[in-house]
């Protein structure tokens, strides 16, 4: 099988190292020069003291075409808009796509895509880029995955052929599966970089733990959750299991990087519109985000 | 007419060194060292390029009998109920008391303190303490004075003697001019606090100034503002014109001391409790605050 990733951030060079042994893989990249790198030296995954290299098929995005049997979508929430513009401009419609966005704010763009079966998945493994052709595996999760749209076959091979230290997990429900994890990343991400702290301070100082239970409140209100409290518990484990770790979020905003803010408060401020229901926290949370993202300034 | 101050901070000692001219002044300090200090090599003022010197009488706070005329209480508000303690053990009931703390929630501290007339005051200039016996006049303001309880005679008779670089307005209402300050404290120390910037941010970065909208929105409704749009303006105003400055709390925040957030948003959700009312903003936003200071140990 023929798989094509697109995005050769960490996500996307993670998945080009553990899939070369198991299908024909090609990566797209935004850059002429990362391409030339991986054809050239390699790619090299790290993880604890050990690296591997694979010799990855390497491509700038604008040769893709569509034709590989599974194209997985590895780049940004706030990337994707010129990805969906290229699949819509492609001479075919493309078999199977997997997009790997955190949050929900791409669910409404994936409704307009012309492709035969459309996955979505959340990934838990950690991964940091250390240069264009290197990427550190610093968390071993899973990617659970669900079918958007349409046959879920190819899902399948690419979920039965992986093996057990980079499990793919199938799931029924795309929209429960997506929102569990945003619910997480919704509390967790936010504070933390607001506060520039440790995912453990969530837990250990207790007036942050105040914070993140009134805003888990009125997210779970928001999106009418059932079995709240679990969910609640499940957001104190991570913080416990990732006490030392700050988050995705705090470290883009550290090194002025975009966050993704707009895919998860974003989302959850869309729909708390759409059902009349007011998010005061989350809307403030949201603002702070943004106002620190970058200095303000729009990407 | 013979004064004490209690609190030989930054405003105490500021007081001392204008009221000095005009009175009978003793300081009461938290150390015998720092009385030491004042009695050996007087009391400095600095303003711009130039200093001043004053031989203020200075005594440890347990020397205080309560004999003066007038006593400014110049301790920060949640240093207050030490100083009400020894109030309430004075051999005689105090004449006059001038109290000069931020926010409100001394008011309630106030309606128990045995004295003859009790005034209530609002410190609009910058000040820093330099060191023991240094402070520095770094902002020139005036202080608005007002009746708490009793006869204005005192308060008068101080506010005629000061000189134009240090006015007192003596205001009619202490509820509405006390109030006034608390709403422009409680939109700019917390978020400025929170967010780790200058006062001038939550007017340039656009999400900040949303997020000033909404608390202020919040507070006006807990407190029933009258003319909420005039009050925005004010808070813009200052804003403005100390664009560069770090506030009081954000100061506070990192220099891990204990902030006034507990008489400042600490009272606006009392109010809002008593009142039957919600206020998740500042809710959270008193949160985050208590949790930033000083790592959340209390003092």
């Amino acid at each position: 099988m023929q798989i094509g990733i697109i995005g050769a951030g960490a996500i996307g060079l993670l998945y080009a190292s553990y899939l070369y042994n198991y299908f024909s893989v090609t990566i797209y990249t935004r850059t002429i020069e990362q391409a030339d790198e991986i054809n050239k030296h390699g790619l090299i995954l790290q993880k604890e003291s050990k690296q591997r290299i694979s010799f990855v098929k390497s491509m700038p995005i604008s040769k893709w075409n569509g034709t590989e049997d599974v194209t997985i979508i590895a780049v940004k929430q706030y990337q994707l808009n010129a990805v969906v513009d290229k699949i819509k401009q492609l001479m075919i419609v493309p078999k199977n796509l997997l997009f790997l966005q955190n949050g929900m704010g791409h669910l409404k763009l994936l409704e307009k895509i012309p492709a035969e079966n459309i996955f979505v998945g959340s990934v838990e493994h950690g991964a940091m880029k250390v240069n264009m052709n290197t990427v550190c595996h610093n968390g071993e999760g899973v990617t659970k995955v669900a079918v958007f749209k349409g046959d879920p076959t190819a899902l399948h091979v690419l979920a039965t052929a992986l093996p057990s230290d980079f499990l793919m997990n199938e799931h029924d429900d795309f929209y429960e599966m997506l929102l569990h994890k945003l619910i997480i990343n919704a509390i967790i991400n936010p504070l933390t970089a607001i506060l520039q702290v440790e995912n453990g301070q969530l837990l250990e100082n207790p007036y942050y733990y105040k914070a993140a239970r009134n805003l888990f409140a009125e997210v779970a209100a928001i999106v009418n959750l059932k079995h709240a409290e679990q969910h609640f518990e499940q957001i104190c484990h991570i913080c416990r299991q990732t006490a030392a770790n700050r988050s995705s979020m705090l470290k883009d905003v550290e090194a002025n990087r975009k966050t993704e803010i707009d895919a998860i408060l974003g989302f959850l401020l869309e729909e708390a519109t759409k059902n009349g229901k007011k998010a005061p926290l989350i809307e403030t949370l949201y603002d702070l985000v943004k106002g620190k993202e970058n200095g303000w300034r729009e990407c």
